[in-house]
């Protein structure tokens, strides 16, 4: 039995955690679909659909999710041109427990899935694995998709509505929202041109009110990798956004990379801090969830780089990865994020 | 901006939900550590390590299952000579909520994690795209692995262990343990040579205490699609096994697949029939867990494998999708399957 070495190898990997994809999947479509708190702020016209119920017709707020993901993920095949039957992989994640939006949500898809977690870093991770499938030849079509709810996510990780809790001004506000996009081996654009992945980062954060300063580190490592693997630097981006810092998190994050470097700051931005009008909707450091990342870039940023108004993009999904028992165990909260590199045009 | 059209293309994948690899990744390592209670079963000469200890040093089963997940892990990359630095990329899936037992396990590995929720059906998710990373020219190197632990399991499903609770006939018996297999691109097998991944399946189940009835469709169907899709027979397979359908559930797959018109009886086998006793443990279904599968296969199957013992293997975890929050809101249970077809040589 001969090894195979020499044969065969990693011919697209990159440094330490990325990939270059040969032929970078077209993301052919996306669909954002958002609740009222949502469709109040900045990015409204750009949703496609805005609810008014935060049920959206269910009696729960779990299955709310998985409507709103079902919904979603539905609408963008849909505005592809493509039928359900076309997608080859469904990749999916939300922040309840087992995953049960995105799995009562795929299950009438009747397609093949793999169910993530990456906490908030979902999109991330699922836009990377998609880009690698298609890439990879095992599949043409593939939708990328993450969820979050505001009152499931209440529920999961913190405290009855009913309670009135007061939030810590560190403290985000779960977006009640889903994006997916589907991933093309064929297409105008605009592509996926390469990935890097996370490891997991733990700086010792141990406040579950400060989602941001827990993921800030991981952010700024993958960001670091991504230009050193790829022997980039930040001026090749247009925008560099990641999914949910918010404030205290965006700060800490432009701090760390200049320790490193490498500066964003003139390009910086963060879904959580262009979702919501923070002045006027109280979500104190901003918008967080899966959803949030994931709204947001299929939503607003699509559209740009569908428009040209962005040319390079390196979408940075963020995610905390603690659970209620973790911290009642006294452990930190390890961080993840992902980086997706879009740009509109391939040469 | 050209469209790709006619460039590229899924030139790898099958019929309906399969890939086949034109590199077929090398399992060139696995390790398996399980519990006293797994040690004290049929299969107690093929694991790694038999832990006497169901804390594992730690002080809480949450930690205890990250303390398995993180030596598994590690035993299985020093087993290949390889140091964690090669690791290109770790794919780990558990049932607790937010998967902490991957998180926290891999939290110390420094590697680049994507984080699986498939229920127990996290072995096949993971070895399926740990290949699909290799052969599409990614990584050299790939760590997939699934764990599960019984008290932690007991606590995010079912009840306090002081309570006593009595267990149905039907019930399964949560495995603790860890089974971690690390793909490269060289290597003198076994080879993973195709996959085929499994839709959500959802025939209606509502009975938490009956995993195998729930999760035997979704096994049925996945076995059924990669048969017709790779064009086979049962009989090109010395061996059929599924991850977790206890009694119950291989009964109902057999006849589920006999009405498919493929008859898998003579070479069916069952990770959760194998790992125990059932006559003298008081199991009663059977084994469960993510950590069921991957441990069997792991331990026993890759020893047989490398032995010769088996040629021809399709591996086949099985999960169920369900929590403790959609069993109280009156949901059905979604079960899923990924088969992995595993091959002692290549032509």
């Amino acid at each position: 039995m001969a090894s195979t070495k020499g044969k065969f190898c990693m011919t697209k990997h990159y440094g330490d955690a990325s990939v270059k994809f040969t032929n970078p999947p077209s993301i052919i479509s996306a669909a954002a679909i958002v609740g009222q708190k949502e469709g109040d702020g900045p990015l409204a016209a750009y949703f496609d659909e805005i609810s008014q119920d935060i049920l959206f017709g269910k009696e729960t707020w779990e299955q709310a999710e998985s409507e709103l993901m079902r919904r979603t993920v539905e609408l963008a095949v849909q505005k592809s041109g493509k039928t359900m039957a076309d997608v080859n992989y469904i990749f999916a994640g939300d922040l309840l427990n087992q995953t049960s939006g995105s799995v009562y949500g795929a299950r009438s898809s009747g397609r093949p899935f793999f169910g993530l977690f990456g906490a908030c870093s979902a999109m991330g991770e699922g836009m990377s694995l998609a880009a690698m499938l298609v890439d990879g030849g095992f599949a043409d079509y593939v939708v990328a998709n993450a969820s979050s709810h505001f009152c499931g996510a209440e529920k999961t990780f913190r405290f009855p509505l009913e309670l009135g809790t007061q939030r810590a001004p560190t403290a985000s506000w779960t977006v009640t929202g889903d994006g997916a996009v589907l991933l093309a081996a064929y297409g105008d654009g605009p592509y996926v041109t390469a990935a890097t992945t996370g490891a997991i980062v733990d700086m010792g954060q141990k406040d579950a009110n400060n989602m941001g300063a827990a993921m800030a580190p991981a952010a700024a490592d993958v960001i670091a990798k991504h230009f050193r693997d790829l022997n980039l630097l930040p001026t090749h981006y247009d925008a560099i956004v990641t999914g949910d810092l918010g404030t205290v998190g965006s700060t800490l994050l432009i701090q760390l990379l200049q320790d490193e470097g490498f500066d964003i700051k003139s390009r910086h931005n963060d879904c959580g801090l262009l979702i919501y009008d923070r002045e006027k909707q109280d979500v104190h450091a901003g918008g967080s969830g899966c959803g949030c990342s994931a709204a947001v870039f299929a939503a607003y940023f699509y559209d740009k780089l569908k428009k040209g108004e962005i040319n390079k993009m390196l979408f940075v999904p963020t995610g905390a990865l603690h659970s209620v028992v973790t911290i009642q165990q006294g452990e930190t909260i390890p961080g993840i994020a992902h980086a997706v590199a879009i740009e509109r045009s391939i040469s």
